[in-house]
């Protein structure tokens, strides 16, 4: 009798690896998939691992170029910001990841998809509301919501234990207190000693920006172009006053971490709040992200009308809490994915930035697309502009007010 | 026969200084009106400047107590910041100045408030759109849109001859090539040779914030402690481990400017778009503000209920367009200055920021009045919460995007 | 050994007295509670019923004048329509029964709630979250979400069996073809028949309103006074050119149901989307409240200022949403009614309407706190209006669209 | 030497022939032009009566197609509706005339458009607006604000008298003690008599809608088709048990007009906001517009995602308010418009409603692009729907709303 199949969203460490025993266990055939999306991860010893403990297969995607131009850098043409802090590194990446491992189950004719994310965190309604959306008919195993699991399983010593008498290799490092998501757009980290709001993070936390002590001593100008709001080349310094100018989006993203990283640009700790409706506390770098979010939303200040500024607004911070919950693939995702675009028609231009001691400097920007008039605001012209049409204008205004104002006086009689 | 009384917003400047002599020229009595809002100002020379010009008489108001604890932390309180960037630091001292001056108007009996703010800026809307909202039967004088004026004056050079003719002193040190308005709360510099939006700014314009270059070299970590929203206290380092706490509201203004002043905390280089439909550019530095305001953010993220914070958050966004466009005292602003009040209550604590080469970082806060709670977050901790509801909540979610994706399938075929 | 007390919402019918039955056979003491909210029902007859069964006690209260005075009429204070249409008769019903079965669970040491709605609706979330919210320590046994109870009782035909094995009455006269909800407020109609969007619905099944064929055939002309947003007073016809004046809110309702019931008002047919993504059609009939609604409605754009009632729009449509899903408890609500409230300061006045032929016509309204002004608005008089104003604000508007048209233009070559 | 021409937007009544004889006598040269947008109105007459003052030339434009089809069915595709009520008739009026005189002016080579519109209204802005939109570099002159004008005709007795010293026909019926505009979505009634909100309406003022007690005593059954939102077909009673469809739009329009004139539907008696910031009384009668947009709004809400319903109805609101104010082309306006067009590409299908006694009933409709799901919904249908999940997302629903509970009642001791 064939056994039904699993894909695992599998990555190497202690969880996923029991979690893949612990499948075998009941009786399904496992293929493991690691999506590369920029993390730090020795792919080739994972493999090994997961083929010793007993999956049938091991997938290594690198899902980098795609992550980068689908979903981080149309991230920040969208203007995502959650909560008016956090660049959502960590939930664009799964609508992506997903996409890779459903089509890996229709590729295979798998029945379910598994994962090692918990219960109480976004991840699992990230991953989960993805896959459903991309299929359907799909089922999913989240072992850390299963009765018969999180009861054997009541901690880290339980896994470890079961990985020992599983002959599951175990890291001999010490596990961070506290946990960790990262990818080529920024690093998390979250829970253990970090869960407690007023403790002051432990130094040595942050992996990819240097400390503001350790930050470069000079300060780097770099040009970010864009079209359509979206990143599209960056002209960065390249020793003896030459420059460099990368186009290749990930190229772009990977040049912008490092130079973000020397400057010390990008790290914030905040508390957010759950889509399960808990607040964490989080810490998070994102050193290319912070530039290029800062870059666009000064462009757009400046080639937008507006009122269309305000509208666009208003659709950016609801989707933002779209993809922070999950809802990528959702009929008001698409749709407000669609009027977003829509709105970056002319934002085409190029910033100058400063980044130097953790800060991002705006210095100049350029667009031919901008409704910018340096005649018409300029007080020395007239061009244009009656100043007694503004008259009119307050006065206009100023009824409504009065009008009020009549009131409200003779109210308080 | 008597002649009419006006009350003009005087600055001491040669604009003001011939618009006094101008309105006497034309038959007026004139009172020049000065506020003191923490502008670097000599007032008793610009006194006796506009007495000599013929001024009937000149008052001086300090009123940087009132607009600190009655415009800008309340706007910290309420969170307002223009277009994601702007403190509003201008637009919050005009109705400030207004309160003043129509009172000095209703005291002294006159008919006319007169003012130098130009016809393309933001400053005449705030100014009369506050002045007729307190003062529905006032009139206003602008000579910058009376014809008779702007085409007398059709430049600096009139003005300076004007002046010289009618024995008005002007200043022997050359004018900066850009305009500037100066309060406690910030400095702003715009126009002349800002007005170009590719031009990196010349140095050495900002005048309270060193540049990062000079920023001091050690970090210096405060605790901002804030009830119901406003900030009421300052623990601030003081020499050889101590440190001083202070609760007075202008005094704490101005221990955080001097402190970001020392760490390059708080400029910006922003387009804007000013009510009348202009883009302009210009240049802020609001050292104080911008520490409270990052601290105020992180503090309400941790306080507030989620969806009460997005409520807010659309209040936030709409109320500072009211105050940006000069509606201080409108209807709207004053509902939702009561509704965000409101959605403070619980914004109680204390927030651990370190501020150090223009950076400001959150370190940690506390607040008894947060609906954190750690127990519920933990990972290590069951309270509270069964994983398996997690599947049922997940489950409802994908039932919708379950159906739009069988659809979407459907009607692709 | 003491058993566990549970208090049921009991109905009388069917569901609930099976329920009853198979509670007391898992072992528990049930204590019965009915609300009496205005639903044609003999609570003596349910009373002797549930006795019959088995419970312990039955409670019977009477809560209309609760639900029309801290629901029902703050609903129509606040705006509250669901997806434009239905006016949350339900809705607001299910926390008003909350707060009385949870009172009860107190007052009787109950550790338990039970309720008879099923899987798939609102009503569960409703009841569940305002007893959540007022008692965040209590649990609730929905049976119809218990698999052993929805395996056993897979449609009416095991529940009626089960009743007569267990001696438990039926009512003689067949079930309509539909499930109804009904208290003073409405009565609404769903499922079975009704579930198809494109069928016509059958004849006869509205209770409280004529139909439009039967409605009378003169119009009445009534006053509703309103103090804050709150409909007061009712001054309605009372036979030979004579009127009466109700205020009692409880009565109050009761003529406009009675009037609106004889003309035909306040029938919708819909589709709307429930809590947990199922659209479901329903049809309502709610005289009273649409009369109400639609003054309600006049007076405000009346007597509030523009900008005011596009912020309260806003919130109001946010609320229907919180409402209509159960949140009525939530901070979210409680906050968003606290603004709500304040918006409606001015909207004091009477609005005069005409029922007739299934249409509420507005003839007319007062109001001593509105901003309408007859002389300004008024095209034969000037007062405090200059009409050269008007060409400035209009030219000012136009800078705007005039640089964007120049644009465009410009883009397009 | 050359005369500047005008193009005068030309009624044929009293005060656009006193402003055409007026622009003459200033020297001007004048075309007069005529939008036919279904007004009932002797054009030729009002021809020859331009002729006879002096007009060069008179230009009589059909733009009743135009005006249907790209302004009054998008608007009912967009679901515009001015706060709450109004279905923007006029408003969607004024630029499609403007566009038609735009190009006339090009055509001619006029170096102005002129109008006869008063100081007050919102027609002067939205007419200006939109001509400065198309043609920014053009010129308005608007006589009711210029000062030369309104004082010399300081009401409609100088008016009279300029007309009969001038031998321009006057019109012998006495003028309605209101002011009419008329178009064939609707006819509007305000000014004068109808000025003061608190008194009704004089009899006899409504002229394509018959009073309720004239309305035909059988209901109609209509079936109205939509295409991603717009109106395509109508299906139509015809006599003996026949009906006709009917897909033309202009005859689509006027065969519901006709229907609903005849069934009384599409009264409204309001108090609106004017964008100047008066508020004004104004009567309107919009029978097809009514009957449309109920139906669009049915089969909108049947068809559209949840989410997407909200976002479409946040949009919506926001661009009702850029019609009314007279921003159909700005920026703002041409992006919503595209934002609302994409929320409608799955508004297809048929409503099928009752038009009887002043009443739209909608009785049922069909949608093959509609995520409802009947078997889903279904009570006894289990399918895709496990009613355990509901507890799971009861409960995590309930995780935020115990916290807040618990400390509000903490926060209470």
């Amino acid at each position: 009798m064939t056994k039904d199949l699993v894909i695992l969203a599998y990555s190497g460490g202690l969880d996923t690896s029991c979690i893949l025993k612990w499948l075998i266990e009941k009786n399904y055939d496992v293929i493991c998939y690691m999506a590369n999306i920029g993390q730090n991860e020795d792919f080739e010893k994972a493999k090994q691992k997961a083929t010793s403990i007993g999956a049938k297969d091991v997938i290594v995607e690198d899902l980098r170029k795609e992550f980068v131009s689908n979903y981080m850098l149309p991230g920040v043409q969208m203007g995502l910001v959650y909560e008016g802090r956090y660049y959502l590194g960590t939930s664009l990446a799964r609508p992506c990841i997903s996409v890779g491992i459903v089509n890996a189950a229709k590729k295979y004719g798998a029945k379910y998809i598994s994962h090692g994310a918990t219960g109480k965190g976004n991840d699992q309604v990230r991953f989960e509301l993805s896959v459903y959306s991309l299929w359907p008919e799909g089922k999913v195993i989240a072992p850390w919501r299963e009765r018969e699991f999180f009861t054997r399983f009541q901690g880290r010593a339980d896994l470890i234990e079961y990985a020992k008498k599983e002959n599951i290799p175990v890291s001999a490092t010490p596990k961070e207190p506290w946990s960790t998501d990262e990818n080529i757009m920024h690093i998390s980290y979250e829970s253990g000693v970090l869960e407690d709001p007023a403790a002051i993070p432990p130094p040595g936390i942050f992996k990819i920006t240097r400390d503001l002590k350790q930050a470069e001593d000079y300060p780097s100008n770099i040009d970010i172009i864009f079209e359509k709001g979206l990143p599209v080349s960056l002209r960065i310094p390249s020793g003896h006053a030459k420059s460099l100018v990368i186009s290749e989006p990930l190229a772009l993203v990977e040049a912008l971490n490092k130079l973000g990283g020397q400057h010390a640009v990008g790290r914030i700790d905040i508390v957010e709040n759950r889509f399960l409706g808990l607040k964490s506390r989080g810490l998070y770098e994102t050193p290319a992200g912070t530039i290029l979010h800062l870059a666009h939303l000064d462009l757009e200040a400046y080639a937008l009308d507006r009122e269309v500024l305000r509208l666009k607004k208003y659709l950016q911070d609801r989707m933002a809490d779209f993809v922070y919950n999950g809802f990528w693939f959702s009929p008001e995702a698409t749709y407000t994915r669609k009027c977003l675009e829509l709105s970056q028609e002319s934002v085409t231009g190029t910033v100058t930035v400063q980044v130097y001691k953790g800060n991002v400097v705006i210095l100049a920007r350029t667009s031919a697309s901008s409704l910018y008039n340096k005649e018409l605001v300029s007080m020395d012209v007239a061009g244009g502009f009656s100043p007694e049409d503004s008259t009119g204008f307050i006065n206009i205004n100023a009824l409504r007010l009065k009008e009020y104002a009549r009131f409200s006086t003779q109210s308080d009689k």
